[in-house]
């Protein structure tokens, strides 16, 4: 059964290099996870690197598929952004273990598989800097910062997700998604306007 | 030199931890980075579990140094969150590296010492928490939603900092803390009311 099998290596793979580390994960370690010999892991893949590369970049386009329409679309910037930040969600449901591995371990790459993952990692980022910055040049978002603090600050709050969200808790996806988005759209004051020299008021 | 070699000892493994991850680096690895035979580490520290603990815990620890006095302050529920977000940014920035082993490492950490982080670790969210629950109690913020989903908002893009954040770059700390705590506390389209179930309004 080798398609099975190969289902089967990434799986487990996937699941330690998550565990215990890409660096201290051994092919021999992943072949008796699997329950197959070392040597037959070579019949579907050709190493160690080769393998993590595959995870990570079957994790990140399913991150670049999920987005990609959603930042194309003709809506106004701040539709967009809500529904690109509900699409990253989405897939932190699916694949938690996944995103996990796609989002830490792909640093331990070597030269010209890491470059690749930066490369797909900065479209992503490209992506919401797009629909930032097109709020921004419309008027629909009226931060006076630039446009890349808050991609970053978007950014950072979906790389968290996978650390705490778990799709059998309480919080559906939608509930999150919209939680998440009106942080970033709303911001925690609004529609009191910014508050920046204020003097504090008493309570 | 005993105290000299004891730093060096941290610095070296925090520098190894942070690069080839905990589970990959031996004490023999450390030993030789610091020039030292493996032998004499463990008149420095008991192993490398120890290691590791002592240096999360002296990560996290000032980060909850530099927070509890801004989360204990009088001030209203926006100054102390923008005040935290700048603590945070201000720690980051001078711990870039201790602070990635801190908050990415420590799940390598067995039972015991793993248990002591997540303590330390939920007492950082609390105070964030208070701050937030503060803010909806006195009518300070006006979110609708759990207190939870905004402090998990906030910390997720502060925890995303020491990955893009350079202390030698354009942006300063101040204004990198100015920003975020403006896309948190103000949002991307304040004073807007906040939009949702608006129709999409044309460009």
């Amino acid at each position: 059964m080798p398609r099975e099998s190969a289902a089967k290596i990434y799986e487990v793979a996937t699941r330690l290099f998550g565990d215990q580390s890409y660096p201290a994960t051994s092919m021999r370690d992943i072949s008796q996870a699997v329950g197959i010999l070392p040597g037959s892991l070579y019949s579907h893949i050709s190493g160690k690197e080769a393998l993590l590369f595959s995870i990570v970049e079957s994790g990140v386009t399913k991150y670049l598929e999920a987005v990609a329409p959603v930042a194309e679309s003709p809506e106004p910037a701040d539709v967009r952004l809500r529904a690109a930040i509900a699409a990253h969600v989405t897939v932190v449901a699916e694949n938690i273990q996944l995103t996990l591995v796609a989002f830490h371990q792909w640093k331990y790459l070597e030269d010209a598989n890491r470059r690749r993952v930066i490369d797909m990692r900065n479209a992503y980022e490209d992506m919401f800097t797009r629909i930032v910055q097109d709020g921004i040049d419309t008027g629909v978002f009226t931060t006076t910062h630039d446009a890349r603090f808050s991609v970053l600050a978007v950014l950072g709050m979906l790389n968290w997700v996978p650390e705490w969200f778990s799709p059998n808790g309480k919080a559906s996806t939608e509930e999150v998604a919209e939680a998440l988005a009106d942080v970033v759209l709303s911001g925690l004051m609004s529609p009191v306007p910014a508050a920046k020299g204020r003097k504090p008021r008493s309570r």
